[in-house]
């Protein structure tokens, strides 16, 4: 049925197969969908089904060649041995394929007026130091002194004293603490709101910076004329029991990557104003910064009740 | 709009998400799709956006939650981790999935009464000795000898001289040679048919064996009821010039492992007879066996022209 040559398509579309062909094809996703007819946890039967089904309808859609299959297995061992404690390149892979998002998206339906979240990326780490509020979380990484405010509540306005606020960024070289050698944290904390469920501290005015892209997923990124640039932002994890815990991020609005987000984590909501002060501005809590320009931002958190999981 | 418990599922079916929900989810699919939108290679942006799309539709048809996630990661670096110039896991991974197998489908469809293709798996190995008609390819490695005999022809029948065969398998413990420490080829050669496309030669007795089940891919199959085994074969690789490259196995007729291969490598046609032949028969050759028991096997081998490809 192939035995004439396949005309030359300029957008690469795939041919179809002829029927019989396709008869093989789905023979051989049936006989796959059957092996999991015996797998005792139904939940991970679901997943492995739906899973063979995607991934058979993607292959025979593109009609992968044993060559780009080949690559694929490449890229994956690649993606593999470039991982180690400080470089997950898989967390990557999802994260440029808007998988780790859309995943976020899945398990934190809008609800109200409650605070959107966004991806957790690769540089989140158990254990960074406490502040005090009005505290620095920068620990010497090096960027413009930022003044971070705002408030903890729930969607019906009640202040939640006592919140843990888990924050952390990349100095001004691009940098998260855990992608240098140094074993000593910065760029990041935990705090907790007062009693009216303020929070404030002194943190790194949020600079542009790229994904790691020295191995297979910035080749991948590079091949397809993506850029590895993500946005500015600041990371919070919020918590508060009896509420559904918040992974979220905030953007500078003006930043002109806001709109190609190289991990597309950008929400409209969470773009905030960071008011630019000159040396000579006194700062919010009288300390002195000798002259250097700073920042200052705002953000209200808005927490769902953990029922709305 | 997810404040409701949701009701208890005992086929863990994942909720039907509400329209505004929906209508989030499928922005974020546009968003990730547009990224891609100046890719300069047509081939590698029509293969991306596939793969987005089918990725997405995984994500939210099992409405997969961060933990599966996280999960989902740890095993794609289990994988990484335990890939090495031994050992693929990825392969494997492609193989329990049925990937490879649709992928081999794919790109070698049925051709009038050329023989069907079937998975390369992990144990190719490139420079195998070359052994003379009637030639031994175990090298010592244990296992019941059988006589392997046939024909290569093209599909009119006309017979195919100087045709190249790689032909390799596991010992009678399950192993290929390169899964063990030694350096020495064992199990596999590589030769070439006669002027009539004959050709012949020792090999072992197939029997069946468990792909390697001790790494994630193992846990995975272990976690869904499913056996590592593959039913007995024998692997075939022949090439001819001007016809299409043919990667196939032959099965044992009567293993009970033909309709639960691991790999889902098995077609009908690649089932063969392996005759038994007591210690005291007279061998094809002529060849003294100390005794021992043997088996004999035919293998007509049709290849489809290239251009079939």
């Amino acid at each position: 049925m192939s035995s004439q040559p396949q005309s030359l398509d300029p957008l690469s579309r795939p041919p179809v197969p002829s029927a019989a062909q396709s008869a093989r094809e789905e023979e051989l996703v049936a006989r796959v969908l059957g092996s999991f007819a015996n797998a005792p946890d139904p939940r991970l039967k679901l997943i492995m089904e739906s899973l063979v089904r995607h991934t058979h309808a993607f292959l025979r859609e593109v009609r992968l060649s044993e060559a780009e299959w080949r690559a694929a297995i490449e890229f994956l061992t690649d993606a593999g041995h470039i991982t180690d404690d400080r470089r997950q390149e898989f967390v990557l892979l999802s994260d440029v394929l808007g998988a780790s998002m859309q995943t976020i998206t899945i398990n934190n339906e809008a609800y109200e007026n409650a605070t959107e979240a966004t991806v957790l990326g690769p540089f989140f780490v158990e254990g960074a130091p406490l502040v005090q509020l009005g505290g620095d979380i920068s620990f010497g990484a090096s960027g413009e002194p930022c003044w971070v405010e705002g408030s903890v509540t729930a969607t019906d306005g009640r202040p939640l004293g006592g919140a843990r606020l888990e924050v952390w960024e990349a100095d001004d070289q691009g940098f998260y603490d855990v992608q240098r050698d140094a074993e000593r944290l910065s760029a990041r904390a935990h705090l907790f709101t007062d009693g009216d469920g303020e929070f404030r501290f002194w943190a790194l005015t949020p600079t542009p910076y790229p994904i790691p892209h020295d191995g297979p997923v910035g080749r991948l990124l590079a091949a397809t004329g993506r850029s590895p640039l993500r946005a500015s932002h600041l990371h919070f994890k919020v918590s508060s029991p009896g509420y559904r815990e918040l992974t979220t991020h905030i953007f500078v609005r003006g930043d002109e990557l806001l709109g190609s987000d190289a991990v597309f984590g950008v929400r409209e909501s969470l773009i905030k104003t960071f008011e630019r002060r000159p040396g000579d501005a006194p700062t919010p809590d009288g300390r002195e910064l000798g002259g250097r320009g700073w920042s200052r931002v705002r953000f209200e958190i808005v927490l769902a009740p953990a029922a709305a999981s």
